[in-house]
């Protein structure tokens, strides 16, 4: 069995790791570190989790943990001021942060503080499993991509890659609110959130960058917030000055994506909507040529495919297991 | 004071105008009908009207009823047949279904059935209140427009005026449940909508013949579904190829609705959701320049400003009343 | 004009005062006070209010405002250490919160503090508009109840005040989440609360002594907390030792309230459900024989009859002016 | 691998049948049943069902289907007229409805029509997993309980059983709206339930019979409907004329489900919320000692351990499996 640590493991990340790993059959989560010190239990976060049955430590990056690989659930600009230490061990690392996943000036600019450890950043991996597959293989380093980014990428890769590229993109996203995190602000707050759909970030949310590295194009990115747990809905516009037509792009999707176990594309008269992914690792597509654009709906589970999930299918890239290990849940409905 | 007739009470937008009306000074409802067969006593439906206090007829348009104006709160598509005989009453007319917003084509082309009084249409003034108060002030008959176009046209509106408009116009809307009125369908069932987000009605959205009429210019609008009772928010996005300004746009904004009572503009940097508007006529709109676009986004509570409150708003300015004339609620919240 | 200060104004009890307030054709909001320093504009707050328009001060209990009457829509165990200093004022005084409801020995108990102006207890009545109808009109010091309490009292008020008392009594109860006001800690965040019904305070409840004190009995209450912004549904259950008849339950209610404008008893036949309050001032009750028992729901929306409307019902008793006003708003559907 | 049939896939019981079977390693779905003669797909119903991957047929009572066992999904009134052909098969059944829990008697009282096979009725075992067990060993029938029954008789099982019994039983239950099923009519719309809390069914619940018959004790059974998706909280209260202490009832209760794999009884000091035990096969048991009354909260997933998972549970049995096969997942936060 391999042998996995996660930090962070009580935020929302964090426990979805912890409960996908449950499942598989090949990993088991040995060590469990959370930051937060009131909190002496696990049991006290998730009481479905037995009252002492998991030893909550907290994290020292001077340690040599015993373990196979580590996912860091941290919050942002955390894991790159331990990097320098973690790269020496035995273990393999995927962080679920941001800190290794754009250039050092970017990341500065983008949260606000002086990246410590800059010439890791090119030895970690882009983990979009569909895209880097072959490179994760080979790695020991995964910088596992946003919830956005995810949804956002694997919607417009495949047109990215043709001639015809992604003209004057635009996407309008909409989000559950766990991808905010467990931070506690007023904004985050039931009565705030609840019976209100928000606009939010538009001067420059932080997967901006992320999404441009990826695509090679600049992105408008416009999210707005939506009451709802889970689940993230990419509306992503291009223009089509090449006239392309719904077959030709029906077409370009379902080749690129044909023997992907986690992205299925739909038809343009098929309903999209996010609770069709909720509880699942799949990313749904459906790509639209409607009127002079083209138009792409990406919906996927932000705390699965958007998160845990996909570091758990880097996990399997990255051990040579088989790719599904762990996530071969259907969505749950309703 | 004024009488008021309402037919189609028992719906959302219906019950609604009973509510808001309860609080004129100058005018009061003094019938109140509906079709349903099976809702003998309004109370069954809306506990908080005293049983029996409301008597409930079944609308016979051939009957002259005593009355000063008349509510259309019917489903699309009814309304056209009754027109012939209602035009020739001594009350005025305020339809907030579709019959008469649009050509008869195109009413034909989206409604699926032959308009039966295509003359009437002409006689109509579309009842977007800030647009046409003018011809408002002098007609009898009101088509009130649709709670998307309101949304987005009100959004868009002072732009599509200057001589930039709106070029390569994108809107991409959220809406609660309220929309979809009280038609009772699996895809309005609460678990279905619940902790969900849904793209709908991308290939043509009934409202996209008005908002085009309006604004003069194609709009590519792409409507979504999120779990709230109340809310629409429109995103609009236009291409910027003058490179207007943000303070430009902000004046222009300003300019146009700085005498309206129920239009506010805010600034770039101001937050913007639709719980600021919930329970009120207002409809809060904030144009950004954001690098190559023009994005503005507008917000209004779908059943108050989107339907019955601007149907009020409507009737006051038909009756050369105060504008704001019951209607002077602030938002509700949480 | 009566000229009223809020304390407390950016919580969500001191927004509906200054909502409601603003329908008050008697009385109208001069001062605002917030204790909150991070807040200067209360357009960042609530930006339905014209930024700049409200002016937000720390409040001083040592300063006089010229005033009529002052809400203290402040948490508990604040208006205690300052109601010294302002008894000896000209305006009166309606305190939201719970420091002068009970004895003060019960409130250094369950507020964990000791009080600091205890004779201050008996000079405030306590605020059940229906109940202390009479004292209200003389006095100048409410101490307006908790919303629990409000939706309990009312429920089992008129059963109390019968021989048969109400025996063996037993409350439970579901609340919104906006009944925990706007303290920000992570059990109140969005994704703590949504798709989630929670059993809380059941050891003791601080609503508790101030139902015992009323009903002048002991209650076995037991709250829950379920995913809706508004609403309170009090389920009380009592034995029925005296078999007491449907009809003659139903009678003693109907009399007992026949006269208020803010009560509403239905038949036990009838559905009942928070929404049909949301928005008003109103408490829907519908009594029950049920087998052995006697069974009691209570609705009411606990921001407005459980707070801020009721403290407006007893100012318009405490200056004698007509009861319903500012309070006329149907309640809000869907 | 077992095969299975399921009548009423395209139901939320059904679905969640054939989600949690994707996950059982001894079992799988064969055959899949919908009397829905709209569907002809079920990836129009389910889409993250593979388009034409399963085959929807109508069930027909007088084939003898190649299955080892039969689910039952059906609305209630509908197997009882199929079963006098079924129990001739070679295969088990596992009746989801409540057309064999109950007697003839109460049957044709409580559903409105003839039970055409009363005969049968002692033929099946009543699946209450934990009560149970021996008995569904060696049957080939299991009536599966309701999720209300569920949460109820697991929650008051073991004190029934004491000398001390379960006296003057009253349960407040809340639960989330799948529990309606996906029966489409007004009440169960999205602005019907949303934002509300309900009491519903007073007079009778359907489930009454089913608690009452396995605790041997009258139960008041107050059920209520809440805004959410999943989860079913049952609050049960009893007199304690003994005078029980919490230790003692603690004891009785960890005594009893000490070896249960999917009960969990946790301290009188510990939360307790629906969301702990979402996605999961767990029922989740707080008793404690309160004042006069002994109190027990009792929380499930209605669609799991309240139907499809419970169900799956008494295949395990009744086939000699490892009861927690296709059952482990933890629950699913937030």
């Amino acid at each position: 069995m391999i042998k996995a640590g996660i930090v962070g493991v009580t935020g929302y990340a964090g426990i979805e790791l912890f409960r996908l790993l449950n499942q598989h059959s090949k990993a088991e989560v040995t060590h469990c570190f959370s930051r937060n010190k009131s909190i002496s239990d696990f049991n006290d976060v998730y009481p479905f989790v037995e009252s002492g049955s998991v030893e909550l430590k907290s994290f020292d990056p001077l340690i040599d943990y015993p373990i196979d690989v580590l996912f860091l659930a941290t919050p942002h600009a955390q894991s790159h001021s331990w990097m320098k230490d973690l790269v020496n061990r035995s273990y393999k690392i995927i962080d679920l942060s941001a800190d290794f996943r754009i250039s050092e000036s970017l990341f500065n600019d983008f949260y606000g503080c002086k990246h410590e450890y800059p010439e890791g950043i090119d030895m970690f991996v882009r983990g979009f499993s569909e895209i880097y597959r072959e490179q994760l293989k080979n790695t020991s380093y995964c910088a596992n991509p946003g919830c956005f980014s995810t949804a956002v990428v694997l919607g417009s890769f495949p047109l990215s890659k043709t001639e015809l590229g992604c003209v004057n993109m635009l996407v309008d996203a909409k989000s559950g609110v766990s991808g905010k995190g467990k931070k506690v602000d007023e904004s985050s707050l039931y009565c705030e959130v609840n019976e209100s759909t928000m606009s939010y970030g538009t001067f420059g949310h932080r997967h901006t960058p992320e999404m441009e590295l990826e695509l090679n194009c600049p992105v408008l990115f416009s999210p707005h917030l939506v009451p709802m747990n889970r689940g993230i809905m990419a509306s992503i516009y291009c223009d089509n000055p090449s006239k392309i037509t719904q077959d030709d792009l029906s077409n370009i999707y379902s080749s690129f994506y044909k023997d992907e176990p986690f992205v299925r594309v739909v038809g343009p008269d098929r309903p999209i909507k996010t609770h069709y992914v909720t509880g699942s690792n799949t990313c749904l597509i459906k790509p639209m040529v409607l009127k002079n654009k083209i138009v792409i709906f990406s919906v996927l589970d932000n705390v699965i495919k958007g998160a845990s999930g996909q570091a758990i299918q880097n996990l399997n890239i990255m051990f040579g297991l088989e790719e599904t290990l762990g996530l071969s849940q259907l969505p749950i409905f309703p």
